[in-house]
């Protein structure tokens, strides 16, 4: 549309606001809209990322998440409350885009990889000039902060869901070189069942809230059973020997 | 030990200048000594993202790798060559590092995603404080660059070599929500084949040289067949409908 607005999804990166990039804090800098999801209740961990980049006169638009504990995820109700979700919030950002102004979609990490910035994407990125800026993404900050040489040479790497059962898990594990779980929270005592049957448990790491203040990082195999918080992942570093 | 300078592993992103995180921008502005790793005969592509973030007085160490196409890669003889140039290098920079030098090593991409940075890790990080600045990985700018929405929900992504055998790869890609192909070259046609039999050549994206003045992005099943150059990849984003 001539004279329309453009969107840039702007990955923020893992959490450490120094692990923007020289892109993303240009773009945020200039930009006169900037949009985010949050959950309910909270600040979203993308607007904190971004907190020293914004424009003092930057109009802000917070997407809070509709669903609740009580819809099960696989549910028709949940896809359907989040489908209009994000119907909504595509409409009220070509709203502004119609209008002239550009719009930075926030992104935790990266855009591209489980971001809920796809949804907006999906909906608007053959409307609008749309420029979609990679980010640090949670894996590569929690692997550095770990030390932790992930894959060497003709390695594979997995990156799976937390979410998957235990079965399927064990399995893909297996058949990786390197493998990062991702999803982890309540199903951490499932995971590290998969590891264990998958002969991986002694390589697994246990990283939270990696590059925030807040981080921890534990072999998995040393921690007490239980849930873990949302921003959590497990790594398995590659088990090649270096050359 | 005591008074000794610190080793920064810096992820320097993809290619284009502005994909290098704000930490590594900081970090680069102020080491007094920058080394990195390049082919011989090449300019090296982590000291040409470098080039606009280095102190003018910055002392430059440049490890060039002793191999050359005659030696196979599975060889001894290439392993052996390799271990050595490692020692070799790690000691250069020990030197340095002994001399209450800081020195900042300069990664394609990120330092422990498939990087020469881990092979120096592996020997100085227990000698030396050491950090490691993640970066945006290649696969991430090209997936960005494509407008190729990767992983939704709960899928996996498996990230493989070109170098594995038809057989392997066609395996794997078929167990994959999303991949990525790595390490493509002289291996594109294989890489081809081995999609085809996955079912999963419409969905492909080649991406050559991604973020960069010199990209190109197409669908593989367009393409003429033969190899490619090595900083390219395949893309195969996730076939799940958006809701």
């Amino acid at each position: 549309m001539s004279g329309a607005g453009r969107l840039f999804g702007v990955g923020v990166g893992p959490g450490d606001p120094e692990l923007l990039t020289v892109k993303a804090a240009r773009l945020l800098r200039a930009a006169p809209v900037v949009a985010w999801f949050a959950g309910s209740g909270r600040a979203g961990l993308a607007r904190h990322i971004a907190e020293g980049y914004l424009a003092p006169d930057a109009e802000e638009i917070r997407f809070t998440y509709p669903y609740t504990t009580e819809v099960p995820k696989r549910s028709p109700a949940y896809r359907d409350a989040m489908a209009s979700f994000y119907d909504d919030s595509s409409e009220r950002i070509a709203a502004v885009l119609d209008g002239g102004r550009d719009v930075a979609l926030l992104c935790e990490g990266d855009p591209l990889f489980y971001g809920s910035f796809m949804y907006v994407n999906d909906r608007l990125a053959e409307r609008y000039e749309t420029e979609i800026v990679p980010g640090v993404t949670a894996m590569a900050a929690c692997w550095s902060r770990a030390g932790a040489p992930m894959t060497r040479g003709d390695d594979s790497l997995c990156v799976l869901a937390g979410t998957l059962d235990e079965e399927a898990l064990s399995a893909r594990l297996k058949s990786a070189d390197a493998a990062v779980v991702m999803k982890v929270g309540r199903h951490l005592p499932k995971i590290r069942r998969a590891l264990d049957r998958a002969g991986l448990l002694d390589r697994a790491i246990y990283v939270e809230r990696g590059s925030t203040p807040e981080e921890r990082i534990e072999r998995l195999a040393d921690m007490a059973d239980g849930a873990a918080p949302y921003f959590s992942l497990v790594l398995v570093p590659t088990g090649r020997v270096a050359s």
